[in-house]
C-alpha cells in the first residue's frame, strides 16, 4: 500500500522550494523552447509547457516528488478498487465507467465494470430506441428535444460536453435531440427553460444520486405541473438515472431509470450514466462510446511514471509549483473555442470541490495552501474584459489556454487576408508570447512586465475524441494534486452546513443572526 | 482641484492598517447587528454588511480616507466633464447618459449631455418604429428577433441586462423582439447562433466605437455574407452603433446608426447607444428609460459624503480593507438569480478591466494591491460546485450576495412545505451565516471555520429599475476604488500588446516563441 504524507514532510518538496523563482522566461523563452516542450495528450491532443516556470532541474525534481509521494501506485489503487474516499468509506470509479486499467472491482459480489458497462448499454438500448422512434412521445411523434434537470455534478459536466460537441453533431448529422438544461432552484430557471419547449415531444432526465437533492425534486415537480397542466401524463416522458437504492430507482414515474452508486462522485460522473444518458440521446450513443474511448485513452496514459511523459501528472506538478513555491492563488483556464464556453464553469467545480480542503486525509489541519481559485471565460472575449489584469495587474494569475487548429462547423469567411479561425489562432498564441515576454516601454503605463507563466493544450479539432481526453486530464491532474497536498479530494464536507441552515430557516427554526437574514426574504 | 495622492501615503490609510484583524464576526453578528447594518441603495434595493469584518472604528476610519481621499470631489469634477482619464486625455462621461448631476459638460461647441440624449431619443423612435412595424423585414413581414454583434463591453453589459430582464420582459408583455448575441472571433460562435435564427425577420446591431474591432468587423461580414447567401440585402437588416468619425458613421450599409463617443469607455457603455439600442429594440425605449433611472438615482447616491448611506463607496471601502489591509486577492459574486447568470461575467470585466494595474494616474509603479481577481456563479449552483472551497479551502474569498424577494415569473410550485423561491432565499441567507460564523465539529474534516466575510444587496424583485441601480452601484464602487488606489480606471492599456503580436503573426512577420507557436496552428 502506498504511503500517505503531507507535501511539506517530503525531501523533495524541499529541493523545489530552493528553486522558487529560477526560471526567468524573459531569459530562457525562443522557439526551440517550444518546440522541445510538447507532451502528446490522448486522442490526438498536446500539452505545451514552454511558458511555464520550470526548466530542467525543476522537471528532475519533480519527478523525485511524485515517485516519493507515491502518486502512480495510488492511482494504480483507486484504479484497483481500493477506498480512496476515506472520510465517507468509498471506493473511487469514475475510471471505471470508460475502461477497466486495474484489477476486477468486486463489490457485494458484484462486478462494478460490468455494472457500469451493463448501464451505458441500457442507455445505448434507449437512446437507440427514441431515434428510430420506436419510443415516441404520447402523441406518437417522435421526442425533438431532451431536458436534464441535475445540479452540480449532474449539471455542469454533461451541459459542458453538449455544449462542445453540438456543432460538431451538427455538422457530421448526428444531433438526434436538442439538449437543454434547468438546475437552479430559483423558479425563473425552470420557468425560463421550459417556455421555450415544445413540451409534447420532449424528453426529461431527472438526475440525482441520492434522489433526496431539493433543487432536482424542486424542479422535477414543477416540470411534472407543466406536463400534467398541457394534459399529458409525465411518467411517459421522463426517465431517471440515480442509484439503486434511491426512491426513484425501478419507480412506475418513470419510463426507465438507469444506475450509478456511490463510488462515483457527482463532479466525475460525466462518463457514468449522469452524463451518458443525455448526451446518448442528444448525439447517439456511438458519439458518447467515442467520447469514453478519449478519456479512457488518457487515463492509460495518466499511469505513465515519466512526469515529462504524463501530461496530467506534469501540469499537476507545475501547479503545486505555482501554488505552493511561486504562491500564486489563482489560475484561469482559458479556451480559445467558443464551445468549450461553460468548460470553465465545469472545472470549476471539478477542482474547487475536490482540493479546496484544509485539513490532510486524516483530518489534521495543513500548514500549506491546497487548491487554488479557478474561473475562466473563453478567447478572443476575456481579451476585451478581464485579460488587463492578467497583464498589468499586481497578481500573477498562471493560465491554462486550450486550442483547436481547426473550427467546428467549418463556416468561415477570410477578412484582411486571414480566416476567423486564424485569427483566433493567432490571438492566442499572442497572448502566450505577451504574457511570457513583456514589452518594455518608457511609459510605465504602456510597460507590460512579463514573466506571467501560461501553458497550452492544443489539436487538430474539437471533436468527442478530444473532448473525453480533454476531461480525464483535467481529473487526473485533480487527483494527482489531491495526492500531493494529501487530501481527500473525493468528499465535499464544506457544503453540508449551509444545507443544514437551509432546512432550518424552513422549517421557522432559527435564532439570531439568521433569523434577521431570513425575515429579510419574508421567511 | 482634487489632490491626487497613492493609497500608502494617506493617514487614514495608516491607522486602517493598525485595524486589520479587529473584527471576529464570531464575536459581533447576532439579529441586532443584521437590522441595524442596512443601507439604503436606489431602485428601492439595499445593501447589508452586518457579515463584513467592520465594526464602528473601522467604519469612522473609512469616513476619514474618503475625506483625505477626496473621493466625492473627484467624483464631482468627473460629472462635470473634468479630464479624469488622463492617459488618454478623455473625460469619464458614462454617468451622463442616464442624467446630469454637474455642470453642462461641453465639448468642441458640444452639449455632450444633450447630445446623448438626442441618440436615446432617436433609439427610441427606431424602436417604436419597428414595434409598430413602420420599419419591416424585406419581405414586409415584422421583424421578431434582434441580434448585437460586438466584444467586450459591446456584449457583456448589454448580455447580461438582456438576460436579467428577459423573463420579466415577458411576465409584463413587452418583450418585443427576442435578442441574440454574436461576440467571439470563433467562426462556431457566429455561425452557431446565426443558424438557430430565422434570419428574414432578425434585425443586427453592429457595435463598434471605433468600427475598426478586428472581431466584430469580421463576425459583421460572416452576417452579411449569411444574409446575401438568403437572397437579401444586409443594409435593410442592420444598424451600426459607433462613433461620429468611425467608417460604419453615415454608412449607406445601415438602415441607421447611432452615436457615441470617446469619453464613455466600452465597459461603462450599457447606458449609452451601446446598451440602449438593443434594450430599447427588445423591451421598448420605455423598459430602458426604466433602467436608466434606476441608474441615475444611484449615481445621485453617490454623491453622498457620509460613506455610510452610499452603498457604493461603503462597498468600495470595504473592498479596500479586505484587499489591502486583510490581504484577501479574490472576490466572487453570487447572485441568486438564474436572470443574472452571465452579470458576474460583466462584473468581471467592469472591475478588472478597470482596476487591475500596477502604475498609478502619473505612470509612478505602486507598492500596494490593487484590482481583485472577480468571478461568480449565481446561487444555488454555486453551493453544488466551488463553495465547498470557499467553505473550508485555504484562503478566505470575501463574498457579495444578491438576491430578491420575489420570481420574476411567478411561476412557482411549493414542495415540502415551501416554494421553490423561499427555498431560494433561505439557502442566500443560509450562506451567509455559514460563511460567517462557521460550526465546530469535533471532526476537523467536517470543522467550518467561519470569518468569511460577506455581504448582501437585496430588494423586492429584478425589474429595470432595480438592474440600473445594480448596474450604477457596482459602476460607481469600481469607480471609487480607483480613487483610493489612484489608478486611472478608465484606460486599458493592458490589452495593447496582444492585439499588436497578432498583428504580426497574421502578417507572418514573427520569429522565435511567436512563430513557433503560430506553426503549432499553421499559421
Amino acid at each position: 500500500m502506498a504511503e500517505y504524507n503531507n507535501l511539506d514532510t517530503l525531501s523533495a518538496f524541499k529541493k523545489l522550494q530552493a528553486l522558487k523563482g529560477a526560471v526567468k522566461l524573459g531569459q530562457v523563452l525562443n522557439e526551440e523552447r517550444v518546440r522541445n516542450s510538447t507532451v502528446a495528450m490522448a486522442g490526438g491532443l498536446k500539452y505545451n509547457y514552454a511558458c511555464k516556470q520550470v526548466n530542467e532541474s525543476i522537471l528532475k525534481v519533480f519527478q523525485e516528488l511524485s515517485r516519493e509521494a507515491q502518486v502512480i501506485e495510488k492511482y494504480k489503487e483507486l484504479l484497483d478498487g481500493e477506498v480512496i474516499n476515506t472520510g465517507e468509506n468509498r471506493k473511487v470509479l469514475h475510471h471505471l465507467t470508460r475502461g477497466q486499467l486495474g484489477n476486477d472491482v468486486i463489490f457485494n459480489g458484484k462486478n462494478l465494470g460490468k455494472f457500469y458497462q451493463e448501464q451505458l448499454e441500457r442507455i445505448a438500448d434507449f437512446a437507440a430506441k427514441v431515434h428510430s422512434g420506436n419510443i415516441k412521445a404520447q402523441d406518437g411523434k417522435p421526442f425533438t428535444t431532451v431536458v436534464q434537470i441535475g445540479i452540480g455534478g449532474s449539471d455542469l459536466g454533461p451541459r459542458a460536453i453538449y455544449m462542445a460537441l453540438e456543432n460538431w453533431a451538427k455538422k457530421h448529422n448526428t444531433l438526434k435531440l436538442k439538449a437543454h438544461f434547468i438546475s437552479n432552484v430559483d423558479p425563473d430557471d425552470g420557468a425560463g427553460v421550459i417556455s421555450n419547449l415544445d413540451i409534447a415531444h420532449t424528453l426529461f432526465v431527472l438526475v440525482s444520486k441520492s434522489g433526496t437533492t431539493q433543487e432536482t425534486l424542486a424542479n422535477e415537480l414543477f416540470v411534472k405541473n407543466f406536463i400534467k397542466e398541457k394534459g399529458l401524463d409525465p411518467s411517459k416522458q421522463m426517465v431517471a438515472v440515480t442509484s439503486e437504492s434511491s426512491p426513484l430507482a425501478n419507480n412506475p414515474g418513470y419510463l426507465d431509470s438507469f444506475y450509478i452508486d456511490d463510488f462515483i462522485g457527482g463532479r466525475f460522473s460525466s462518463s457514468s450514466a449522469v452524463g451518458g444518458t443525455i448526451l446518448s440521446l442528444a448525439f447517439g450513443a456511438d458519439v458518447f462510446k467515442d467520447f469514453l474511448a478519449g478519456a479512457h485513452e488518457a487515463d492509460k496514459l495518466a499511469l505513465e511514471e515519466d512526469v515529462t511523459k504524463n501530461p496530467a501528472l506534469l501540469d499537476a506538478l507545475i501547479g503545486i509549483y505555482e501554488r505552493n513555491i511561486q504562491g500564486y492563488p489563482v489560475t484561469a483556464i482559458l479556451p480559445y473555442s467558443q464551445a468549450l464556453s461553460r468548460f470553465p464553469a465545469h472545472l470549476q467545480q471539478a477542482d474547487m470541490e475536490s482540493n479546496g480542503k484544509q485539513v490532510n486525509r486524516r483530518g489534521e489541519k495543513l500548514s500549506y495552501e491546497t487548491g487554488p481559485v479557478i474561473f475562466g471565460e473563453p478567447g478572443t472575449n476575456g481579451q476585451h474584459s478581464f485579460y488587463q489584469l492578467l497583464h498589468q495587474g499586481t497578481d500573477i494569475i498562471p493560465l491554462q489556454f486550450i486550442g483547436f487548429k481547426d473550427s467546428q462547423l467549418s463556416k468561415d469567411i477570410e477578412v484582411d487576408g486571414s480566416t476567423s479561425q486564424k485569427k483566433l489562432c493567432a490571438n492566442l498564441s499572442a497572448q502566450m508570447v505577451a504574457f511570457a515576454l513583456g514589452s518594455h516601454n518608457e511609459n510605465p503605463n504602456k510597460n507590460f512586465p512579463g514573466e506571467r507563466p501560461s501553458s497550452l493544450i492544443y489539436g487538430e479539432t474539437l471533436c468527442p475524441r478530444t473532448m473525453g481526453s480533454l476531461l480525464s486530464h483535467y481529473e487526473n491532474k485533480i487527483m494527482f494534486q489531491g495526492f500531493l497536498w494529501n487530501l481527500n479530494s473525493f468528499d465535499q464536507e464544506g457544503v453540508q452546513l449551509g444545507k443544514l441552515l437551509t432546512k432550518e430557516v424552513l422549517a421557522g427554526k432559527t435564532t439570531g443572526a439568521l433569523k434577521a437574514f431570513g425575515e429579510i426574504f419574508g421567511l
